[in-house]
């Protein structure tokens, strides 16, 4: 391992992988997007809904000081959600409601209409000093807490969720960023339903070694649209330039083969 | 939790997992057959093919002292192959050549006229005291070994190789069993291939909740045969049973619907 590697850890909590009925490819796309932006993911740990368990791993994986530790699962309304209050214990700060989470929620419930009962509220609840991170695809916000230097967030185990607030902590929090280039392209794309590029997709990553993500924004039977995100990094900031373009201009081609178009180009 | 929880860990070790190129079902594997067995998995740690971390994991999931530890990846030929080695390092014992290990695979060879280099070899290194453990779908054998009572087995990462071992292990070797009724049928299947199976069993499994796994003995194209394994635990012996039966028999109808015929039913 070089000087200049920056490691990464992920938790998953959650008993529905421990007991194999659910495969962990939560961990697996956290550790594509860690590894897009070149950090080196050092462990995946699994943990019971439980709060020994977490505050536990918590502490091991600041013990080995990773720059950055991303959790997923155990946010949420009901009891067995036990992240942030693991988390808390962990670091040994007072587990409060935090105001900013609180009206995040409070806004998405009284735009349903629905009324906010304390285990909704429950969502509000996070480390002393934590900074909700959004959640656009449910109510409960990410958590974000640096601590001793390092990077901690916690996200949803619901994919979608923690996808989302992953990108929006990437976007709006993240400090750490490895010594390296980082080139990330954007696409939207219409008249492409996200099932037909799938399979596409895959061979892409795999044949230019990038995260490729696409985000359907539309409705995939009536009115598909897609953006798609190409990222990577590398030390060496031509190869990567011209990995990307290539990644992308034959996405291009892909797109345009499925009849699809590209209405915007970032 | 019960004071009869049999508690059990899986390691998975391999760099791929941690990069997100590999989601790591060799995991949900080992722990839905675990889970059959009546153990409850507490933990499941994945980390890089380097000695330390390997042996750090072993260590501390040693410290936690579960009934049986379950690691998969890291058994082979080439250099980045250091679970023996890690696994010796961690309990403190000798890495020397295991005699029976090296007769297994000196056999394999033989019989395929390859010549034995060093690196084939090396598959037979184990810490000492070790008991190899027959891999039927490949070379390198399993790692058995018990330590401070704790029962520890290593796998290869390949997952029809890592299978093969666990339920050699499982039928050799496990002397730990979770105090709950056991209960396993085997069924042999004729004519029907097991790709056309393989959506009604992944719903038995969601109905039934038990383990239930098809392992294809035949050629799957011009004739297949396949033995289905169900198997689960239960602390109420005679609701198990029926639970069995009745996926049993459930899927027996749906071999006739296929076309298929029963051979054999243990």
């Amino acid at each position: 391992m070089s000087s200049i590697t920056y490691f990464a850890e992920i938790i998953t909590i959650g008993n529905e992988i421990l007991s194999g009925r659910t495969v962990n490819t939560n961990a697996s796309h956290i550790a594509r997007r860690l590894v897009s932006l070149g950090f080196s993911v050092r462990r995946i740990t699994t943990v019971m809904d439980e709060l020994d368990e977490i505050s536990s791993a918590f502490r091991e994986a600041i013990s080995r000081k990773p720059k950055l530790i991303i959790s997923t699962g155990g946010l949420g309304p009901t009891y067995d959600d036990k992240t942030a209050e693991g988390l808390s214990i962990a670091l040994n700060r007072r587990f409060v409601e935090n105001e900013k989470a609180l009206e995040m929620i409070v806004e998405k419930y009284k735009k349903i209409n629905v009324e906010l009962t304390p285990e909704r509220r429950k969502m509000a609840m996070m480390p002393e000093g934590a900074i909700p991170v959004e959640n656009n695809e449910g109510i409960a916000p990410g958590i974000y807490i640096v601590y001793e230097g390092i990077e901690i967030l916690a996200t949803p185990g619901v994919p979608r969720e923690m996808e989302n607030v992953l990108e929006n902590f990437i976007n709006k929090y993240l400090k750490t960023r490895p010594p390296v280039k980082y080139v990330e392209r954007n696409l939207t794309v219409v008249g492409v339903m996200e099932s037909a590029i799938a399979p596409y997709i895959s061979n892409l990553v795999k044949k230019y070694d990038l995260y490729i993500k696409s985000h359907p924004k539309g409705y995939e039977l009536t009115s598909p649209m897609l953006e798609i995100q190409i990222a990577g990094s590398s030390a060496n900031p031509k190869e990567l330039e011209e990995r990307i373009n290539n990644c992308k201009e034959e996405l291009k081609e892909i797109v345009h083969k499925l009849n699809g178009r590209i209405t915007n180009e970032i």
